[in-house]
């Protein structure tokens, strides 16, 4: 926990940011068969919060979800999509959040130069856990990836841009073969149904969703079948990026 | 050509503005069988650009894009679907639009007090244009339906707008039943994949999409047919709002 740092950023920096602006990042992932996302408690005395932070004065919003993100979580390299706008005047007040952190600080923050409100940014991304390195942030924040269906108390309208965010992450999984990103190179097409069903929160026909998987031509059938399953003995596939590349060039259509 | 207003909507009113953050309207409709938007001119010295403005200070975006459609067009009812927010530094800059209108004015504004820089937040819509009141905005600017492949020059990055509000209205289309909006009560399935094809801009194969269509149970097929097709007499169909309404309960799928 440190103090002194998080009142640094509203205070000494001030001049650094564009601060009626912020970007929040709705990282996604999936763990123990459930839809999981990464929030962070920046001090023991507030709730939980998404990754965010304000943008810089002269910086492009997604340049500062990749800034931000890898402040608050350490997390580098991901994609991150824009989903949304949260522009409720009331959604963030400066006043409410200095009075949760002075109860923690000696320090004082004049309130009075900033704005009134906060607009929102926010971007989501799918990612494999395995993958990416969840190392904390500067605040040296604890974070945690909590399952969207048994969310804690968020701060702010956290909860709401999270859902915002799932419906986003649901219409994108029709759009772009990103889904197989969670499993490992191998995967058997019962496997990455598995995973469009937690994300979907609904059931799909087996042979339907086979036909579309296959229909898109980027999953490679292999002549290696999955052991140990009893009774069935599935087939293995694996991404060709080289069709992938292929079919955006000529214009491939995806849609389940 | 008011001068003096728009001089005025940048001076006398500015602490009414949040004036690092606009809204951009993109109103699609198809006019000759193409895809065409909105676009106005505010003062015969400058470019063509989207019906846009600053958001005021303690606005909702949403309400922000209703409100600036209205001024800008007189467009009213319309339902906005925020689609991408515009945040490169160099976007707009309040130097560059003042040395274009002060060239037609004599009044003198200071840009010191001004942001350095403005984010803005982009809306679309796909309106029949017959059920729309293109009455002109407040500045008696010059109004126009442009063919979204024939664009004039635009001002900013408006033709960069443009083209992500194509491609979000693309997915929406997948998504949700808008398109026969811009139809008469009555119509028929080819004239609805006529809609389609314009709008996604390639041809669609006639009995899977009619198929897609009628999956969705949300179009009654009238006993009716459309006469004077040589040689056919296609069915007329009918949107039913009461099994869209069930079927949205139901959690209903669309997808072309």
């Amino acid at each position: 926990m440190d103090v002194g740092k998080l009142v640094k950023d509203f205070s000494g920096e001030l001049a650094r940011y564009e601060l009626n602006l912020s970007v929040d990042c709705v990282i996604f992932t999936i763990l123990d068969q459930r839809l999981k996302v990464l929030i962070n408690k920046p001090l023991p005395k507030l709730s939980w919060v998404l990754p965010g932070n304000f943008m810089h004065k002269n910086e492009e919003a997604n340049n500062a979800a990749i800034r931000v993100l890898k402040q608050r979580t350490g997390v580098k390299n991901v994609y991150l999509n824009q989903f949304g706008i949260f522009s409720d005047p009331d959604r963030f007040s400066f006043q409410k959040l200095f009075s949760m952190v002075r109860e923690t600080s000696t320090e004082t923050i004049s309130v009075s130069m900033l704005p009134e409100r906060v607009v929102s940014i926010g971007f989501f991304s799918l990612v494999n856990h395995d993958s990416i390195n969840v190392t904390g942030g500067d605040l040296q924040e604890e974070t945690c990836w909590a399952d969207i269906q048994l969310l804690p108390a968020l701060m702010f309208d956290h909860k709401r841009i999270i859902e915002e965010a799932v419906k986003a992450l649901r219409k994108e999984v029709y759009f772009k073969p990103i889904t197989h990103k969670l499993l490992p190179e191998k995967f058997t097409m019962p496997e990455l149904q598995q995973l469009y069903e937690i994300i979907l929160d609904k059931p799909l026909d087996r042979s339907s969703f086979q036909k579309k998987m296959l229909k898109w031509n980027i999953y490679e059938r292999l002549e290696e079948r999955r052991e140990g399953v009893a009774h069935k003995r599935p087939y293995l596939y694996r991404f060709d990026q080289n069709k992938f590349s292929e079919g955006l060039r000529q214009g491939i259509r995806f849609g389940l």
